[in-house]
């Protein structure tokens, strides 16, 4: 049948290089599961005896369960207890294809695993081709040039940094390299990034500034002021509104514009704009391409940079491979960051973001390079496979399967929206919001919150329509749980 | 001979677990080169066209030469024109044990590379164990409790996050969410960290506003206004110059207090207090035991945390697990730091370290638990092998070649110093030890420079006295070319 064919033919396309040839034979077999199987509730008894374990060196408060990652293949996550579960969450969005055992041939990346190179220094032969194989060969269009980091906040803090250097090459650059010791001006320049209301870039310091989704992970860290704009609130489905979001985007522009102008003036000049395609951890806050055109417009305007965070959003799960190619720009950004289902972090940049001078962007690792090799791989099995394709008629189901679900229980659900498979919906409440993960969890689906009363659902790429139908049968009855 | 011994002993460690017997038997024997082996200039013709073909994707300016990882071993990096390099600088100190080519169980790690779990959330069954068996089985006096991150910078930001919750939660904390949303005060309090002149911590912007090493690093890059305390400028031997050294630290240690009070009293406090056990990527600068004892007592009197940061000089090549735990104190520090030779990035934590909810302290990977696993393999062999003894025994006769070499050349070298293999020596200008470097990579020795005119010595813990007396011969040699 279609259910397991694709992941058959993925695990068919990795084995072909794997030396120990029974192992295969007998793996690709098994590679998936029928549907989930639940033995006890979730957490188990052996996951509550392993956070108790783990409780001694660590904090467990955010540990849902543990995983025995040997025996999750496919769609599916399998947790210590024997519990089997659809997987529509991924590591927070971050396994690219799926396929939890899918084999690879261990010799591609052993040696690299254990040599970890100074990629900045002392790259491997291999690295230039691989970098030509993996991220350049999905490079947004307009960017030939990329470069690696470890994961997202990572990559975007040395994007933000990328940025200033640009704006201070570009325009008055005083060389006061000692002034730069002291924090003072003019070698540490007092220049803003304007970030969104709702938007999610990181929670290491630079990051976090543009960082505004949950209170909780800014309390008691010091920031940086710098401006924040509104993100539009939008009514879904977007096309049943349209002029009503129209006006509301326009607000949210024009107020764009103003901070732009209003910082220019006060002397703390806004050096670039940080948005993601989709606000995901926010709430997965859509907008309109024409918004984000828009916006690119102001940017260029104010001679502001425009930076793109497909750090959730990129990796196939839209239809496209990023996001912010729906948007239909000729000249769409000039960095794009990302990580996640990229398996290794960084961020593409034009020609003209590349500092001038060595160290400026730089440090020990500049992310790892078997991500890079895994990430070829990958991108191989994406392309053969079509399963942008995939993303694209599964994704269909899901937000077909949300609206008829909101339209059966409309004091319940509300706001079913999405690209692809890059899908959410509103419960009535946080709490309500709560109930119901843990109730498909129960049932055997994996899923994730988001913004303060969303559902984010996260697929894997090898997500059929099959699975779709499977889980909108399972998020169904526990719908039908909370009445 | 003993000169390749104990790298035999170590793959054989490794390849037990190894399924192909017949690859691990040709490999062992091929561990250890008896020497560098040089072709070309380096870098060489192969080299050149790889950076010119990496250059149309990423700078290169910083490129070293490109390497041929499958062909390094035991303490030599060979790169792709086949020049073979006796490697004493080890991917920017990176290397935990060295041996570039031994051999790990692919099983072990390959399902958990594939299937990189969300740690904080879903992580694997053995995560515990293996925390245990890995950086628990080699914490610090004091900790028992460790959290893991993906690369140096990050583990640093999250600790100064760490160090600012713990501040506020301690003291007067104001839950005042809104606030923190728009960077401002009582929700992102102006708190400060002090940090010295000539320490680095890393270049991520929470990092970088600690990091006071080279101005080109901070240039064009907003940063906090926080206190920075002067290092002590000591003179070497530390021994030979104790009076005048412990007038120098008593100055340092002054200001630091004064800077603390000063810093609290207009408002600003000064949460914590980071620094290295050597500054490292700022010139191998030392410090007296008592110095970093008495500054220990100073943050105490205070109420600041003391953040240990480790990135370079832990994982063993001081001759000790952590360098810190040479200045013998019952409470060494709150928070300490690691990366690089760790594999995995993080820190460990006194309890109250902890954060009193979740999500505070979080990202989607929260490191890489391959890293967990080639780590506890890692630690095994270093405490089979004795490799700390090694350290010590190597670092004796680097040291002391360095003492002969400064005494044969004194217009051209002055100040070698270390502890362990973790030594370093100044040239006479910054130019004369550039060309110092290069010369002596044409002949077969690869290392780096710190500080403005220093060469640090960062050889892997397999480097044996046989080694440290091979590198010192071509080192003198290539100074004679120097004249």
């Amino acid at each position: 049948n279609f259910i397991t064919q694709i992941t058959h033919r993925i695990s068919f396309t990795f084995s072909i290089g794997y030396r120990h040839q029974q192992t295969t034979a007998k793996r690709v077999e098994e590679v998936e599961f029928d549907g989930p199987c639940m033995k006890t509730e979730v957490p188990g008894p052996r996951s509550k005896i392993l956070a108790q374990q783990l409780e001694a060196i660590q904090s467990v408060v955010q540990v849902n369960f543990f995983c025995d990652y040997e025996e999750s293949k496919g769609n599916y996550l399998v947790d210590v207890d024997g519990n089997r579960m659809l997987d529509v969450y991924t590591q927070i969005a971050s396994i690219p294809i799926g396929g939890y055992s899918i084999l690879y041939d261990p010799e591609l990346f052993l040696g690299t695993f254990v040599n970890r190179p100074a990629l900045g220094m002392m790259p491997p032969e291999q690295f230039s081709e691989k970098l030509v194989n993996g991220l350049m060969a999905v490079a947004p269009k307009g960017f030939s040039r990329v470069q690696t980091m470890a994961c997202g906040s990572c990559s975007n803090e040395n994007a933000y940094k990328a940025i200033f250097i640009w704006y201070r090459v570009r325009g008055q650059q005083f060389l006061s390299l000692v002034f730069s010791f002291f924090f003072q001006v003019p070698g540490c320049p007092d220049l803003t990034l304007l970030s969104f209301m709702g938007g999610f870039h990181g929670r290491t310091l630079g990051c976090l500034a543009t960082t505004h989704t949950k209170a909780i992970q800014k309390l008691d860290v010091p920031s940086f002021d710098w401006p924040i704009a509104p993100f539009p609130q939008l009514r879904y489905p977007l096309g049943q509104f349209e002029r009503e979001n129209a006006q509301e985007e326009a607000r949210c522009l024009e107020e764009v514009e103003d901070l732009i102008v209003k910082w220019n003036q006060k002397g703390r000049h806004v050096a670039g704009v940080v948005i993601e395609p989709i606000q995901a951890e926010g709430g997965d806050n859509h907008a309109s391409f024409d918004f984000y055109r828009k916006l690119r417009g102001i940017t260029k305007k104010h001679g502001c940079a425009f930076l793109v965070d497909e750090v959730q959003t990129g990796g196939g799960s839209t239809g496209k491979f990023w996001a912010h190619e729906h948007w239909g720009l000729d000249d769409p950004a000039d960095i794009v960051s990302f990580s996640k289902k990229m398996l290794t972090g960084g961020y593409y940049q034009k020609n003209s973001f590349q500092p001038d001078k060595p160290f400026r962007i730089f440090n020990t690792w500049l992310g790892d390079h078997t991500k890079n090799l895994l990430l070829t791989e990958v991108i191989k099995v994406i392309k053969t496979e079509n399963l942008l394709d995939q993303a694209k008629r599964s994704g269909k189901v899901i937000l077909e399967g949300l609206y008829n679900l909101q339209d059966k229980y409309p004091h319940l659900l509300s706001r079913a929206r999405g690209i692809g498979t890059f899908c959410a919906i509103d419960v009535k409440d946080e709490d309500t919001r709560n109930n119901l993960i843990l109730k498909a969890r129960n049932k055997g689906v994996v899923l994730g919150g988001c913004g303060t009363q969303s559902i984010r659902f996260r697929p894997a790429l090898v997500f059929t329509e099959h699975h779709a139908h499977l889980f909108l049968d399972i998020f169904n009855d526990a719908i039908a749980e909370l009445k």
